[in-house]
């Protein structure tokens, strides 16, 4: 179907023929959760160069009770992208001004639809560095890392999307442009709506822009891995580093399984062992060299290989390797259902026996990864997308693993987010008025339900 | 009026005979604003005991129609804790247990009462660091600094104390406990409940106990001073500062009026200049020890003197200087009205040339010193309290100042919140739709009303 008729013609009046998709809107059917079969198709799909235009097109959706669904790297493993077929797709991409940059004052001012890696070059250019590194640099947007409060390996040291963002500018129906905060590092006046937004995943109103804190770039990074015998004394490991007040930047595991399918590829020697642990030092050369020796000597107690390179193409290539461990998983062993719960660190032991136990009992295989520092777990249980009685095990695995968060004082998202693919489960973490809460919040937000409908459901719909 | 009757009766059945006070119950009617005239009477001062006492409380006033007043160390500098007449006290004094405390996870989980230096010592024995510093530390409750999001000098550094807080039990209406987050430190299941009952003073909840993130303690802090002709000087140090990429702890200013009051007492020769400027460095001594250098370079240029001493009493009696300075005016000068506006740190010297300017306008003197890294602009209008005409002409001064903080892309308050002093303000700060969603999500979390009533508004009551 190619998009005809007066749905059409009524948005190009708003933004102008260009801005509407027509061809290739299949495009934007889809996220990173296709490969779990999550895919929409949108009635239409609009592209508006301006938060003005976006705010043009929310309004008269809104006048209209047309669905929208916001768009912007589509790099999202919960769905949250995926559009219903009534659906107006609004992306972000032609939303890329950097409207300010004042390096001398450590911020930017820029549009929703930049790539991270864009806004990392710019901040690095001037010796600056902006430090959520969620990954997918290069297609995923500012506006999405916002939406989700994406994280990565040095949200350990320098927190999430979300604490870089001092102010927003966002559309929020029935189709205004507010601001909320702005290039002021503090602000306590009101209730704070710009936390709402963000990790709001698009269901309270759309991220057009955003004020964001940026720090002087560390001088020096450096890696260190370690192999274990097994999860408990890698487990073990990690505790150590934070027990030595090692602020480390980053501090991530593979278990066994996962170091058995990517650890061929391992940088040097294949890596065979029953656990990995990575570190990142980072700050000045001294005290990375001296962070260096501390993890070095940490995480190395019991461990049958430490490796702490220093050669840059070395270093370059584990971190090269580290980041393509997903794509490895999924390339050399096909579907997956991969889901990111997160628990205290001091958790991470019996969380990683207890996936073990789980994937056992559906007869499925397991592997795991993540950062430890912040307990996140990306559990992925392997599957045939063609075996339906598997891919039912694999869900029901994956509702025990949320039982096992909440269980351990975590959460059933550490940060992909609710989206589509994890609709509902809020009720099974949070009390049961904190739940009315929520949805309260989003009836404020959206009364007629249009920003984003049927994401970050508390409760599964009925 | 003692309490007598029906109503403390209730309360005596709710949470004990002992838990209701009933002498001294003006203690409770004032916090650290009483200075500028603001006071109230409650109704009945609560003491529970336990987070369940509180809820307790709150459901018998949500039940019966009785505003209720949290409290924490009555050391807000917004009326946030002043109670209306008709209002219950509910003071959280007695909810002081550390219920964990895992210095090797580098978190606590603690009851809304202990006092900020309890918190900080209690990292401290082991090696950590709380690093919200908004002072008043033996005064000021974990409950009160979560409840207004707490500033202070770090937070140029290290955020707020909302930054430290990974999750909340806080009683809401009708009367439930609820914890939204807890010990994990990634969580994005959920819409940001807890960052909107952080910072909300009261009047969505109240806080009851909170999970803190706690960092090693760094090795060691040095300040440096140092003394310029005048504030566009001054302004230019610091803007060096960040323009040469150190990341100092803390970034402080005194002007040259706050200078002439406190600086006879500066510790050695006695402080004369147009302008002050204080760092703070901290971090490994190495680091400590560059980064003291670059600061005594990037402050020093143009500057009358720098001071940076590593002598531990030196350090010490500065620190204390610096702390005491707010107590020095008013206890030299008598009555002053002083505001917390902020602004982007390009725009200080505006700012401060503009201040002089609203103060000359109400032939007012005025002295001004803050937290020049986030752009805290504490700005004092001095005043004979008898002198009526006086007084609105401060306040008339006052009103200017929140203007000016808003043109330059600032706030109204950047740390004390909106409290009764600043009530709504918050409508000349935000655009109308925005201020509607504040009040409908007051709405959300109190429908009655009952919350803190009168705090926080974002219009004026009519």
């Amino acid at each position: 179907m190619e998009l005809t008729g007066e749905l059409a013609g009524e948005l190009a009046h708003l933004v102008g023929d260009d801005a509407v998709v027509t061809e290739g809107i299949a495009a934007y059917g889809a996220d990173s959760t296709e490969g779990r079969g999550l895919r929409g198709r949108p009635q239409a799909v609009v592209l508006p160069s301006s938060a003005g235009a976006v705010a043009r097109v929310v309004a008269w959706c809104y006048h209209h009770g047309v669905p929208m669904v916001p768009r912007g790297g589509g790099t999202g493993f919960a769905g949250g992208a995926v559009p219903t077929e009534d659906a107006v797709v609004v992306s972000l991409e032609r939303l890329r001004r950097v409207r300010a940059f004042d390096p001398l004052m450590w911020r930017a001012h820029v549009e929703a639809g930049l790539t991270t890696g864009e806004v990392q070059r710019l901040a690095r250019e001037s010796g600056l560095d902006f430090p959520p590194n969620p990954g997918a640099a290069e297609q995923s947007q500012i506006g999405g890392n916002i939406a989700t409060n994406a994280g990565g390996p040095r949200s350990f040291k320098y927190g999430a999307t979300g604490d870089w963002v001092t102010g927003l500018e966002a559309v929020v129906a029935p189709g205004e442009l507010i601001t909320v905060g702005g290039p002021a590092r503090r602000d306590v006046a009101g209730y704070d709506l710009r936390r709402l937004l963000i990790g709001s995943e698009g269901t309270l109103g759309i991220v057009t822009a955003a004020w964001l804190r940026l720090l002087p770039a560390p001088e020096a990074r450096l890696p260190v891995v370690a192999l274990h015998p097994d999860a408990a004394s890698g487990c073990a490991a990690l505790e150590r580093v934070l027990g030595s007040g090692i602020r480390a930047a980053s501090l991530e595991f593979l278990d066994e399984a996962t170091i058995a399918i990517a650890g061929h590829s391992f940088p040097g020697d294949a890596a065979v062992a029953g656990f990995m642990t990575l570190a990142e030092a980072d700050g000045s050369p001294e005290e990375v060299a001296r962070m260096r020796s501390e993890l070095a000597e940490a995480l190395g107690e019991g461990a049958t290989r430490v490796l702490s390179p220093t050669d840059t193409d070395q270093v370059a290539r584990i971190v090269s390797w580290r980041d393509g461990v997903s794509l490895t998983v999924s390339a050399q062993r096909g579907g997956k259902l991969s889901e990111d719960v997160a628990v205290p660190l001091d958790r991470l032991a019996e969380a990683m026996a207890e996936v073990k136990a789980i994937a056992g009992r559906q007869r499925l295989e397991t592997c795991a990864w993540g950062h430890a520092g912040d307990g996140i777990i990306h559990a992925s249980f392997l599957v045939d997308r063609t075996n339906e009685a598997q891919l039912d095990r694999a869900h029901a695995a994956a509702a025990d693993l949320f039982g096992l968060a909440i269980r351990l004082g975590g959460t059933v998202t550490g940060e992909h987010g609710i989206g589509l693919a994890k609709a509902g489960r809020l009720q099974e973490q949070w009390p049961a008025r904190a739940v009315e809460l929520h949805e309260q919040v989003k009836r404020v937000f959206d009364p007629k339900g249009l920003f984003n409908p049927g994401k970050k459901l508390a409760r599964p719909s009925s």
